[in-house]
């Protein structure tokens, strides 16, 4: 659905949304079993969560596309994935909860390694520790150029955030990541003429960072790319008449849900701190967006039977949150992360949805085999929201 | 998908994708039996296939929609049909394997008949004998027009090509058919200014050939239309980096295949000759398009049992196929053809993918009535290249 015609529908009611986010929730068959992670977790909960559900599949972004975490969760919040991009220097400032203000522009770092004539020996320099990273981040922070505010931040390993704030910036600055190694960085060029007084600083602050860089190990140069500001987009709240609160641990899915104007909600690491934080803040807010992350991470490190187990601990969160008494349940993901894969997939996701409005459904079991009955089908994620809507008495009639 | 995003996306891999196109794929239950084609076929192969295929069905083009040979087989190379449309004329000369170069035009002749009055008694001349037809062309083959190269080829029947060459020649020329027996030929006017030259040229012939075909029989004057040029899309192996070939020995497939940038290897007309050209090329491309005509060819002819017969034919070439180790097999249609109709349709068609990054599907027969417990739901046909990329490992992620 368009924001527009969601806008039109939408009205205010006294009633609850929860969506539960099991990132990277969906999977394959184990070879030897035939069974996929959560098929064979053991999660009495979700299985008869699925009973009393309509269930399906989410399609994330598209028919065969992977999505990263960014389109992965913003078809969940109903922004279409395909027309809301959000550049790489945002997200990844996003992903370590740096408050980016609206005039600022992000790019992404990486340190590297080049030879004595400047050509590009490692983009990542041999994935430096985030100790040695940090370390480099700090001597960064002493440079100072004149017509800009300049912040250099610590991610990850060889990856850091760098961002300008000031009057008059501009995200049209190319990358001066050649993107291979043998090529020298490029120059920070502008790719509009306003993006130019923009360039003109970059291209200071890059020359002032060789120069620091150049005798330092393991890294001596850096690499950017991806300058972006952060996106204007129109509000959830705003466009679905909702207040919409982010549970999220991790800095990157606090700030997507930042940048569709969530308010995101101090909560620890822990399942339990989640249900905590949902049950204090249960008055205040009209959908809630939860977000578990470590059925991605097991996924990703490629360890099936420590996804089987992260589901396992989901599952005792499911009583607590039925409890709570929301008037639409979901539990969804932004993406498949099969554990066969150790990485993102394309496959369409798990997903079920309760609320006292719905039809009878032939799934046993919250389970990649079992939802193939499901009622609702497979659907592209960014009709989530709508649906939901639609469950919470939250949307008017179209037409006369 | 749209082609620019697929650019985007596609990756190069040492994997291999083959697509087996059997034509008019999908059928209608016999009404004694209650059982399509495909169901009554003994394919034991095909049904082992679908038990370790996730399937599906496609739909074409749309809900609804019977698509000819042309938008059936674009939509399978990952082109909307909706959007890359081709003129009569080029697929009428690509279907007889002609050479059409990029600023050549070609229309579709039809040989009808004409009263003394210029009135058109039958469009098709009573659908004269491709012999008699064949004998016409020759004669219009003496015919020069000054300023462009006249090609006229026959094709079946009272059809046949006319393909100008040569300098600024525009498909910018209305059809003399005025598509209704009683009225008169139309005179071949130009849509748009800058198609005045050619069908001054066109206009030329046409008179030159009502005077060689006046007092011919069975037919004695012809009808143009659809004049087009070759479309200029992009070649799907640079969108999809892909080396593509297509295994086709009808003329007008490989002539599909060409337009979308395929290489259309030499080909025997029976089932061992492509097993044999498949081995043969196996090394030298990444994805084949493979065409299997006969079932559509039954289909059309009304002839229930022959298309069962021809899918146990097909059945026979599974096995070669999984043996040479395609990473993506995939088994389509470009549409249905139920013998019952003995025609082209709309309802989807059955489609399987194997690859090892398969959910379980509870397809244990790849029939009609099976595959709508299949995991890959029903989609349009334009995804199924999308699809096996992603299975293929051909993919990047979308979004970070």
């Amino acid at each position: 659905m368009e924001l527009e015609l969601a806008r039109e529908l939408a009205q205010e009611a006294d009633t609850k949304i929860v969506l539960v986010v099991m990132d990277g929730l969906g999977g394959l068959p184990h070879p030897e079993t035939g069974r996929t992670e959560l098929e064979t977790a053991y999660t009495p909960q979700l299985d008869m969560l699925a009973r009393e559900s309509a269930c399906g599949f989410t399609v994330p972004v598209g028919i065969g596309i992977t999505p990263g975490s960014g389109p992965g969760h913003l078809g969940l919040f109903g922004y279409d994935p395909m027309k809301f991009n959000i550049g790489r220097g945002v997200l990844e400032a996003v992903g370590i909860d740096f408050d980016l203000q609206p005039s600022d522009v992000a790019a992404r770092g990486n340190f590297c390694t080049v030879d004595a004539a400047g050509r590009i020996i490692d983009r990542r320099a041999g994935r430096i520790s985030t100790e040695d990273s940090a370390r480099l981040v700090e001597g960064l922070r002493n440079i100072r150029v004149e017509g800009t505010q300049v912040f250099v931040e610590p991610v990850r390993e060889h990856r850091f955030v760098l961002v300008l704030r000031g009057e008059g910036l501009s995200e049209a600055v190319a990358d001066t990541d050649p993107q291979r190694p043998g090529a020298e960085a490029l120059p920070p060029r502008a790719t509009s003429p306003e993006g130019e007084p923009t360039a003109a600083l970059v291209t200071k602050f890059v020359q002032l960072a060789k120069k620091y860089l150049a005798n330092k190990a393991p890294a001596n140069m850096l690499l950017l790319r991806g300058f972006a500001k952060r996106p204007d987009w129109p509000a959830m709240g705003d466009v679905f008449k909702l207040r919409p609160a982010a549970v999220a641990h991790y800095p990157m899915y606090r700030g997507l849900a930042k940048l569709v104007g969530m308010e995101a909600l101090p909560v620890g690491p822990a399942l339990e701190d989640t249900i905590v934080t949902l049950r204090e803040n249960w008055g205040r807010f009209d959908y809630f967006f939860v977000h578990y992350k470590y059925t991605d991470t097991a996924g990703e490190d490629g360890d099936f039977d420590r996804k089987v187990a992260k589901f396992e601990e989901v599952d005792t969160a499911i009583e607590p949150l039925i409890e709570m008494g929301p008037d639409v349940l979901m539990i969804a993901g932004d993406h498949s992360t099969p554990a066969l894969m150790a990485a993102h997939s394309w496959h369409p996701v798990p997903f079920m949805l309760r609320s006292k409005w719905m039809r009878a459904d032939e799934c046993g079991m919250f389970s990649e085999t079992e939802l193939q009955r499901g009622s609702l089908g497979t659907f592209e994620a960014k009709e989530v929201l709508p649906l939901a809507m639609a469950h919470a008495g939250r949307f008017k009639k179209y037409g006369a």
